[in-house]
């Protein structure tokens, strides 16, 4: 992969958690490969986050803005020119930019204020990069029809299993491929939970307590562990990959919540092991969505996932079955796919 | 993915053996497809084999060619516009075309015919998109700069482990990442063989003749069973995704061919399963390439793959560790990446 030229580029972000925060020390450690390998010189021109914003049109100190959240300090304190009052969405509709970062929290409510900042972003002429879900599960077409219209890509690489490929693969690789079933364990806390069950002999309240130890489950654990985290993303890939969208009320779904050892238990003594699968059929028409436990035979490549996995299996017409797995021990490789569609905007 | 308008593209193929006709027949099923959701129409304007050429400006019909192999003709039978004296390079020479396919047998002497195919349609400002391994082998770096010179792409994803994105997956997804470790099946003959040997008991011999009758075998398998058809897909991976290229006699190569059941019973008796693994280990300068047996432990990606399987994995600093694995019957899957390639080519 190559770039056209030695190319700056100006960019937003909104949302500065563990993902944004990552996402900025990959541009620090990776500032070398980008110039050199891609051509590409990124530079921070706004950051904005709940507690405010900071813009400079000669770029940010992209570790003042690292440093200050490992501080506990929120964006408003960026010396000089941070604000308190001026919210993310202002931020992006006055502050001249290429592109736009979002990685807010996924409101699954109104998608605020990821969508109001990624709409102001595309209406604006920039290319948006989101690791945030909710937008796209409330309004894939209008964005992306926006975008079409202002002639700047929306890319979301980041959205769907963290740092796998997973909507690339469904959508350049599988291109021309009909897509017979799609089946992926999605959700990383809900694999770990499960997972730690069955080969520790935890119980449920036992492996969420350890997944939360562990930050891999979140303080209020119920987007990811009552299956709407998966769902949502199956709702992405319904838009962005399979071409028949559906939504997330559509979308028969089960937690884990339920699980106990007992279950795990009378599973495994039929050789079988229990996952929390997000899945789509096709029926010839449609597809069928659905997420919920499955009881999968010791051969099937999702069934021997490790407690830190996530993966994807399409079963296709003319490509065969294809499995993609990720090993993802922190949000790094989340942080690396949005960086990675960074780069596929600007690549040759 | 979306094309930039309704696109008639006339193309070459060299090459109607097992993936060419399979490629033809892909051209055939997905022509609506590849025009409904991707504008894009593909015209036969020229196809060569061994036998000689047939070329028309305004197309030639695809089920002719597909039917004329069937009948164990070649490309000289072909009514009217057929002929037995001109050579492939010869067609690619003359012939007015936007794109030239490439699947004519990997010949690692000389690497021709393809060698001379690929280099006078990328002279010619030709797109070129090839499953032949020997050309890229043999000339990587200066095929790349011609295609480069000449303004046009040289796409090579079906070289590599058939159907699997595995080039595309290292080249684009991990464009931004530091590969610390590849490791791959890459080759499906000898996996295969190993995993028939070490599952029904069979003998190294045993297992070849089996291979060779469900058509997993070349009547001469010694490329494959002997490393070499691994070693060249490490070249090709060594050039077009790690940036560090290895020519073919600098890689160690060991074969499947002094396997025996007394070895993958030990193995066995340790845990552990027998694999035939392609890898690259990074030692913070350079690549270690390697073509051998690896015991693996059965938690190993790579340990549980099916006989009709081949996988890479892919370890990384910033995108945790990636596998990719295939299930592929046929080679359909392989042709399918030719199609993925063209796709690719004129897709936004």
């Amino acid at each position: 992969m190559r770039m056209s030229k030695r190319l700056p580029v100006r960019m937003l972000l909104v949302g500065v958690g563990g993902v944004g925060q990552r996402f900025l020390r990959l541009t620090i450690d990776k500032a070398e490969t980008l110039r050199s390998q891609l051509g590409l010189e990124l530079h921070l021109v706004g950051v904005a986050d709940s507690s405010g914003a900071a813009a400079c049109p000669s770029g940010l100190d992209v570790e003042r803005v690292i440093d200050l959240k490992a501080c506990g300090k929120g964006m408003s304190a960026y010396p000089t020119w941070g604000q308190s009052c001026v919210e993310a969405r202002s931020m992006v509709a006055d502050v001249e930019a290429d592109l736009l970062l979002e990685a807010s929290p996924s409101n699954l409510v109104d998608g605020q204020p990821g969508l109001g900042c990624i709409e102001t972003g595309l209406l604006r002429g920039m290319h948006v990069v989101t690791a945030n879900k909710a937008p796209l599960v409330l309004a894939f077409p209008r964005l992306v029809d926006l975008a079409r219209e202002q002639g700047v890509r929306l890319l979301y690489d980041a959205t769907v299993a963290g740092g796998l490929p997973a909507v690339n693969l469904g959508q350049r690789d599988l291109a021309a491929a009909r897509i017979l079933r799609m089946e992926g364990v999605l959700n990383l806390t809900s694999n770990y939970i499960l997972t730690r069950m069955e080969e520790d002999g935890l119980s449920y309240q036992e492996a969420l307590a350890d997944a939360q130890a562990a930050g891999h489950a979140e303080t209020d654990p119920s987007l990811d562990v009552e299956g709407w985290d998966s769902a949502s993303k199956l709702v992405i890939l319904s838009h962005g990959v399979l071409r028949d969208p559906v939504a997330l009320e559509e979308i028969e779904v089960e937690g884990i919540t339920s699980v106990t050892k007992e279950l795990l238990d009378e599973a495994a003594s039929q050789g079988k092991r229990v996952k929390a699968i997000a899945s789509a059929d096709w029926d010839g028409e449609a597809y069928r969505y659905r997420v919920g436990l499955s009881w999968l035979d010791a051969g099937h490549p999702l069934a021997q996932l490790r407690p830190k996995q996530m993966a994807i299996t399409y079963h296709t017409d003319i490509s065969g079955s294809i499995t993609a797995a990720i090993v993802e021990e922190t949000p790094v490789p989340t942080a690396s796919a949005m960086l990675r569609d960074v780069v596929d905007l600007y690549a040759d």
